[in-house]
């Protein structure tokens, strides 16, 4: 109930239409609350975070997903504004020659968070049957015939699902945000971007390009969620039209998961504790 | 069938015991010529490693496990003397806390070979199904507790199955060796590292330590090879107890996996030729 109609745990049936892209007729949050909810969850991620920190046993993973203009800048500079110290925030564009001649997991394993941190990533290997599944980009690889033949992207699927799986069992927690924002406001962002000098830096032609393929983009990201959502690894369609409301839903996402995870200070033992006290002493008493 | 007799394709009634450690009364090479085949072979395996590294289409990574003294420095050093340029060799000791603070393929994954190469693990991200089951070491782990529980060897073996498997899809061909050691064998080399001078430096305490754990460490690997064999990714049990013999088996499996993957230089278009040709008339035309 309640961000739960927002998530995804089975591809069963899954179709994107069915999610919407504003925050609906009925929304969870009132306009005039969502700025304060937002504070309030910040607040409390904030400690989690801390606490995630101490205890050092799980990581999270944060993925960033959507179309051009979906606000993944946005989410990460306004929800997840926590310690830089315990969050690390990964961009992945177009891969390098170098990570072209490796398997595509190879560029993201490094960035994985130790436990106790917080990644983000701004894009991911999701990227991998996105944009590569819309341009048939593996096809271009000088890779053996049978990798790159055309059971290439739905192998991936089940890749990206043994990977996340992994990473579950191994104490890695994914969270995975798709922005699903109309194809109307990304107009508008685009002509925004286009308007304001400070802006521009944003914008680029390749960018009205890649909108001529909205629909293999829906499609494609339609099947990746709906192979790669389970219980463990739930996929959440984030409605991104209204900058506001996505940001307190995602911010009840990320709460709810570190709920979940509840992480602890570590406990101290009582010959700690006794350690504690004679440090005490030595710092208020005749030894300070 | 010569060298497939050491070849487990499936976890299926696999039994160590079943498998010799010493050539055996109908060894597959005269003692007298195995120095002649196996030269014959690291011939050949430097001629399709330079093909490799042209072609850079497939990856291989070759994984050496084995007991203590097993002979996996000398495998590396008497049969795989190729270009260094087209191979790095990667030592898995125990990890650091650095590492221990992330899933166990973080360490092993960036030193994947990239396509063209080959990369030869001593050791590797198995040791976490074997030391690491043997002595339990993943219950020390600051780790969630769902993380750490009875079933982590067994998912262990599910996840580096599904490892393995990407690895393949991608282009990767792992060839998975374990040398097959004999108790006796082990103590015989053990004790020449004990009398010989230059042989010291590869002796420590905690190897006849680790020895007492003989049949825990035997049981682990024969658990991990049953359930990590496939036709893909089959693993090879060489019998380890002659070093001459273990040679040349090992150079047959890689000349066989590198013969099978037939890399080649790449072909010139018809356009390159032209090109070619008239780099030639100006290298040895008035232009020279």
């Amino acid at each position: 109930m309640g961000i739960d109609k927002y998530k995804v745990t089975s591809g069963n049936k899954f179709l994107l239409k069915n999610y919407e892209t504003t925050p609906g007729k009925n929304p969870m949050y009132d306009k005039k609350e969502r700025a304060d909810i937002l504070k309030k969850n910040k607040d409390e991620i904030r400690v989690l975070q801390s606490r995630l920190y101490a205890d050092g046993k799980a990581g999270v993973l944060i993925v960033l997903q959507g179309m051009d203009g979906g606000g993944k800048d946005s989410v990460i500079r306004n929800v997840i504004g926590v310690n830089p110290q315990g969050v690390k925030v990964h961009n992945f564009r177009q891969p390098s020659t170098r990570e072209l001649n490796h398997d595509y997991l190879w560029r993201v394993i490094p960035v994985l968070p130790q436990r106790g941190m917080i990644s983000i990533f701004n894009r991911s290997y999701y990227e991998d049957v996105l944009v590569v599944k819309v341009h048939e980009l593996y096809r271009k690889l000088n890779i053996l015939d049978r990798c790159k033949d055309d059971g290439t992207i739905k192998r991936r699927y089940k890749q990206i699902k043994n990977f996340e799986e992994y990473l579950w069992e191994n104490g890695v927690i994914t969270v995975k945000l798709f922005l699903h924002l109309s194809k109307e406001e990304q107009c508008k962002r685009f002509l925004r971007r286009i308007d304001r000098e400070d802006k521009n830096w944003k914008f680029s032609d390749s960018d009205l390009k890649e909108r001529g393929y909205w629909d293999n983009y829906q499609e494609a990201y339609e099947t990746a969620i709906a192979a790669t959502s389970t219980p463990e690894n739930p996929w959440w369609i984030l409605p991104a039209d209204k900058k506001e409301y996505t940001h307190v839903v995602a911010s009840e996402v990320i709460l709810e998961t570190l709920k979940a995870l509840n992480p602890q200070y570590p406990v101290v033992t009582k010959e700690q504790r006794q350690t504690l006290i004679k440090n005490r002493e030595i710092l208020t008493g005749k030894n300070a």
